[in-house]
């Protein structure tokens, strides 16, 4: 699918090369230039990729060179062994092309991967396991690691490869806590309403892999972590929950989160004395900032919103329009965010802001759906569709929002594209936009008007990639 | 107030000639800049400064330059007579300005304001009326408006002034239409839901002044209309519903509105019967577009929120920082916005999008506070308090968002200003951010912190302006 993307590039370079411009470009090749561009955001950030065009190893010397970073180096001579460990949906592919990057050099490794998502590789185990919920062969995977990186010592370097789902499929738990008391006691948080940070820190302080302590059991190996961020505004140590990254939250902290929701009575009495003991000093604190082990340790960021964002940005100014990244990490309720961004498309054209016409505006983030209605879709398709209504009473506006992963909610569509004339276009059609928008039911009808942005599975995942051109 | 403003700013100047630079600049002098650059926004926006600025007479010829408009000139030899009238807000103010710049040239004038908002003037009459509920005061002045503009002829000027309220404060139903009948018919049309623009299709069509009627009695006179626009995107047919602004709307539409809502046994019966004879083409279309009258009408934009932020944007940049203009015309819920504008803020720390510190982002429009619990406040203050959340984390921001007209919601304050420690502090003195957004009772919440915006009334209106300040 990229591939056609850019041969379908390559024929618009050519176009404009022979002076036809922008300014003559119909409606419909508006739209195919939105799907280009987001086409090239979306390769961008395919980690295999990303690690093959950043990783390079020449005279004994790895160099690792991420868009928009500085670069680094790493001399191999004195590592003995070298192996490959991972979780996520994407590790079978980041591990297939580490294996060409180090291109027998690799001594072994083991990845857990999503059910159906593995490849055949070299010297890398491949364990498929249970996502969105752990389960005993996700819990095997992590046990195996743990094994492999107990015994890895100063002379082994470690290539961790994290990207989406990295949490639920290295699922490892402390001793005396099951995998079940484990979920239950995240789904009692949940239930709660306890945010994110709070579920975090009681997770990190009942697992043996999370919250920095995958780093502890590869001490003193040298441990290079490559990670394909589906986390808004990148925080390192909420990506699969942080197994090489510091540790800020304390068992006293996650004690009192189970006391803030009176859960200390509800949780598995595993899980309250563990925490319990934690409280006075029984147990082992998460590993902390400072600790010796992160001295070893390298997190590098091979793929993010910002990075396909950029990818975008450089794909729309090549193509001659005038650009802007908002931001990467837009969240909020899906159709406020589409009233902001018409709104910005209105000023490109009745005062030339935030940039002047041919204007690209570009952003990412994830936002999220109020269902209220039953119909289907997904925050993209939503998105575009309450975003046709702002771009109505414009002239040549195309808009375009579509997840990375290639799959927009429950649907096999990414996400959709519509222009100024969609509204007008679907009426003709007997399609009432106001009924699809209010029943959450964007899907029939972009795919009615054949405006569903369809790329397939694209083995990456980086969230939500939204474009709007102004001509 | 607009004077202090000029004062600091002054200072400012001074600082960064003598190369302090602004990268030393303490939380506190970010936020007096951030003032500052409101106070400039605002008085960019003050319709009689604007007139004074941008309206000379020079060797008999009339020239109007406004910022980021073309040059007009008229020459003022032909007209015998030259009228000022106008209505709304403001429109004391303009006329004293018209006054000043016309220097003994006016032949006579009449004006209709808000009460408490005349001031003396030399040659026009000033009406005091009711507002937002139009009264038998605006009604004897629409009147008079109506019967001098039917006296006049080819060699006569009028200058005619609109602002906020212009529409109330300029009642004029057809005749046998009462003015009670007229607002209960729109009351009617607001109860049942119909949006702004079915009802100013009904407004006007049983109006003598809406909907280009007032150009009409104008006619053969030359008509320069100056406007100060309230309303989002400035569309010049709805604000004071567009007295001098071909209508594209019929009686047909009018008709069809009243039956979609079920309102034609409802409303009285003077509308019932004057719609249903405009329908079946007994009475007078309102001027439509194309229509003669309008050769010889000038709608002139003298001040809209984006002129106020191309003011504030002017002042940013003279003060070194990094600009971006979003879009004059953000509406939407306040707390969605605050997120929106919060995820842009996080961005200029993590990837220098949409642009590098020192980065100063503007914005304007009119967002709205969907109320949930029963404090005080107005919709800038609820931006502010629900934007510290967004901002906490980061480092030296400054976030501003104040009501050009010095009134946000029913309080005595423009706005508020917060910064990245706001949250923070407000907790040592015990406030609680959140209790007080929940409870839309961010006013109280800002007086304790002493981070009102307090500017007093500022003789105009051109909604909101917010910015967001990072170094």
């Amino acid at each position: 699918m990229i591939d056609t993307y850019r041969q379908f590039s390559y024929k618009i370079h050519i176009v404009c090369y022979y002076g036809v411009g922008m300014k003559n470009l119909s409606l419909d090749e508006m739209r195919k230039m939105a799907e280009v561009i987001f086409g090239k955001a979306v390769a961008a950030v395919n980690p295999s990729e990303a690690l093959k065009k950043s990783v390079h190893i020449q005279n004994e010397v790895l160099t690792i060179q991420i868009p928009g970073d500085s670069k680094k180096s790493f001399d191999l001579s004195p590592f003995q062994r070298i192996f490959v460990i991972g979780a996520g949906k994407a590790s079978a592919s980041m591990a297939q092309a580490m294996e060409e990057i180090f291109n027998g050099r690799l001594t072994s490794g083991i990845i857990t991967t999503k059910h159906g998502h593995g490849l055949p590789l070299k010297v890398t185990e491949v364990i498929e396991a249970g996502h969105p919920l752990p389960d005993q062969k996700g819990l095997e995977g992590a046990k195996k690691i743990q094994t492999l990186l107990k015994e890895t010592g100063e002379k082994d370097l470690v290539l961790f490869l994290i990207s989406g789902g990295g949490s639920a499929l290295l699922p490892l738990p402390v001793d005396g806590i099951s995998l079940e008391e484990k979920q239950k006691t995240t789904q009692l948080l949940l239930d709660c309403g306890a945010d994110i940070i709070e579920i975090n820190t009681i997770r990190k302080h009942i697992s043996q892999i999370k919250g920095g302590w995958l780093a502890r059991w590869a001490y003193p190996s040298t441990v290079l972590t490559f990670i394909l961020s589906d986390v808004v505004g990148d925080p390192l140590d909420s990506i699969a929950s942080g197994p090489t990254v510091p540790d800020t939250s304390t068992f006293k902290e996650a004690w009192e989160i189970l006391e803030k929701y009176d859960l200390v009575p509800k949780v598995p009495s595993s899980v309250q004395q563990y925490l319990s003991a934690g409280r006075e000093g029984k147990m082992d604190e998460t590993p902390k900032p400072g600790d010796g082990v992160f001295n070893k340790v390298h997190n590098i960021l091979i793929g993010s919103n910002i990075i396909a964002l950029q990818a975008a940005e450089a794909e729309a100014a090549s193509l001659g329009y005038n650009t802007v990244i908002l931001s990467s990490s837009i969240v909020g309720e899906t159709r406020e965010a589409a009233r902001f961004h018409g709104s910005l498309a209105k000023e490109v054209f009745s005062s030339g802001h935030p940039i002047p016409k041919p204007a690209c505006i570009i952003s990412g983030g994830e936002t999220t759906v109020t269902m209220k209605g039953h119909g289907k879709g997904g925050r993209n398709q939503e998105f575009v569709l309450a975003g046709a209504f702002e771009i109505m009473d414009l002239e040549k506006t195309v808009l375009l929002s579509g997840g990375t992963d290639g799959t927009d909610g429950p649907t096999d569509a990414a996400g959709a594209i519509a222009d100024h004339t969609t509204i007008r276009r679907a009426q003709t059609l007997g399609l009432n936009a106001k009924t699809h928008l209010n029943n959450n039911d964007a899907y029939p009808f972009f795919q009615k008007l054949g405006d569903l942005l369809m790329t397939g599975p694209t083995q990456t995942n980086v969230m939500d990639v939204r474009i709007i051109l102004v001509e």
